[in-house]
């Protein structure tokens, strides 16, 4: 075997523990909330079948290299109009996915020695995505109920730190379920404005909204130091593998070779086979579906919680996204409570400690729970179990 | 507007002038070889679109998060036994295309202040990749009969050169259209294990040959240190942005999170398609078929540059591959012919700068042709206009 000398900035390979149980509570008979799917049976495979066959055989461009998609860019600038974001196609940048627009703004603004600002509970990939590129990652805490801790923020700027970039979900918070206030929005952006800090903020779910529109995005607010990152991935598919960032029109010639180099600036097949599905007019209807029946699941998996998971535990009421985030009593690890849950009672979330940058107590003792991907009669079954698994798990630690 | 601080890391905008000609060379009326794509009119378009019926609307789980397809891994060993390479799934990672599985292994290997070693006028997305991650890139020349000069690879090592990483294109090499000798290929790989030195070989061109097949890759020579980078860009779609690694088992498990952070670690759809159109038994004849008329438009190309070009300009033969290169006498820059074959007689190719890593003569007086594009009759069109160029450029500079 060949003793190979990798770099340390590309890591290791992965939180082994954390993805061994994550791979058992995959397997057949388990019932897991643990990953942010959506859910199968709603995924709009016939018209995205049908969009296909719009663009092939016909369209033989849309498999050759070319230039990123006209048409999707036009479409997406519609949509952004809805979100009260005026943008033109020149300020739209598409990525293979969400993640690839963090990787790239990422390595536009970090290098070595750079300050990285994000909460300290937040999706993994901003972290994995900053994290390769400076060791500098700097945290906030978040409040629940509003959002990322703003005055911490302020705090952090006044005491001399000299963040590059800012990374925030703003709505249906991974793993949080938060949703920002209005009043903190405008207060981070004012921040922004006069740190000229850039703000990464990644609106995935925000499409996904239960009880009334959140407030407008960042972007919408401030155009110069906002970055809007979207996608298409929890409102469409996620296989689709099509993102798009919003962002000044001079930051667009930087990210293109940026791009270029990690996987070459093509449109891929996939980006027709959306733009096809949008100029066919289904979105709203198809959106509006996912919000009934994802409102129906998070109704559900709250009424099961209340009904099943003993007073010492906390959780959070989102008004959008797929995700309801738990609080264990501080006896209780959540990742020992992971492998007792799926030994004993055959169910799964995902424990804080994958979204934790830096030590957190609250990754520690608290999980996530999707509500997206399960039915409501999977999640009532799946939540009986939880509570069982939760209570024994009490009696152990001599809190029951 | 804002003044964004961007990471020194990053990169500019691009060289501008190149950009310049080259989005000239795209435009109605020009007769272009300066890209590398493959002949629109030879896409399996049909074959695509029934490979993308069998996927959708049956197989959901194609739009889903999921595992890397397992299927497509199976089809893969077996392509790379017909190469005489042995390899299990466990040791195939899929890419989206082979520039992200150059950007992965980059990041893999290469930090700060490391050394990556590659050939002085190579494919320029390595340089991208690489270049992002160190600024220590040397180079080696390439002789334009037998491949990669591995004597220089050896004095480069003796010397105490310590490269992490070796980047070369065994066959069909973009952009000098050279194929290493087998030879050479022993020589390298005898050289990659007393210097514990892993080399990337770049297989993109490996199908496309036409006098014969290339010798076995290097990773038939060593499953150590030869990492073998496949793509169906070339002999499929470029759009469906399928590619591959062959790795060690134990890199795997380190590429994964890194292409996590990058983009997600999920199937597209794409990738489902392939594995249907491979599955439907359509590849072995659609590359026989790709072989035939792309050795047609090679021998079209080299006849029409005999007869059209001036005796004060050389060019190579290649056996594999798209591109022929061509080298001007020393007192014409590529660049400049280029914008002049584009004005006055609207034929284009791609200069040698666009290939060059650090300073290199050969890139400015070289240029590459794409045999692939166009048309035989296109070919022999643009070929015409391209001699009539030349001897307008020899005359100004006093040559002719």
């Amino acid at each position: 075997m060949p003793g190979f000398r990798y770099s340390p900035s590309a890591g290791g390979s992965g939180p082994a523990r954390l993805r061994e149980i994550l791979g058992r509570a995959s397997r057949p008979g388990v019932i897991s909330f643990a990953i942010g799917m959506p859910a199968a049976e709603l995924l709009p495979a016939r018209q995205l079948a049908a969009a296909q066959q719009q663009v092939l055989p016909g369209n033989t461009a849309a498999l050759q290299y070319g230039l990123p998609s006209v048409a999707l860019k036009r479409q997406i600038v519609e949509l952004m109009a809805e979100r009260q974001v005026a943008c033109g196609e020149d300020q739209v940048f598409l990525t293979s996915g969400a993640q690839q627009g963090m990787d790239l703004v990422a390595r536009l603004f970090l290098g070595p020695g750079d300050t990285a600002l994000m909460e300290d509970t937040v999706y993994d990939g901003i972290r994995l995505a900053a994290g390769r590129l400076t060791e500098r990652l700097i945290t906030v805490p978040t409040d629940t109920a509003a959002g990322i801790d703003v005055d911490a923020v302020a705090s952090c700027l006044a005491a001399g730190a000299q963040p590059r970039l800012l990374y925030t979900i703003p709505n249906g918070h991974n793993p949080l379920g938060v949703t920002l206030s209005a009043a903190r929005r405008q207060q981070l952006i004012a921040l922004a404005r006069r740190h000229e800090l850039p703000v990464l903020e990644d609106d995935a779910y925000g499409a996904l909204h239960y009880d009334g529109a959140p407030p407008p995005p960042l972007r919408a607010l401030d155009p110069d130091w906002a970055l809007y990152l979207g996608s298409f991935s929890k409102i469409l598919a996620p296989s689709l593998r099509a993102g798009w960032l919003v962002v000044p029109e001079e930051m667009v010639s930087r990210l293109s070779p940026l791009k270029h180099g990690a996987d070459l600036d093509t449109p891929s097949l996939s980006h027709h086979v959306v733009s096809a599905y949008l100029a066919a007019g289904h979105l709203a209807e198809h959106v509006a579906r996912l919000r009934a029946e994802y409102r129906t699941r998070r109704d559900t998996m709250l009424a099961c919680l209340a009904e099943h998971l003993p007073g010492e535990l906390r959780w959070t009421r989102p008004g959008g996204g797929m995700f309801i985030w738990v609080e264990l009593p501080p006896a209780l690890d959540a990742a020992d409570l992971l492998e007792e849950a799926i030994a004993g009672e055959r169910v799964a979330f995902c424990p804080g400690a994958a979204f934790a940058v830096g030590e957190s107590a609250r990754a520690r003792h608290g999980f996530r729970l999707c509500f997206a991907t399960c039915t409501p009669e999977q999640i009532a079954d799946g939540i009986h179990r939880l509570g069982r698994a939760v209570e024994r798990a009490l009696e152990r630690v001599g809190v029951l």
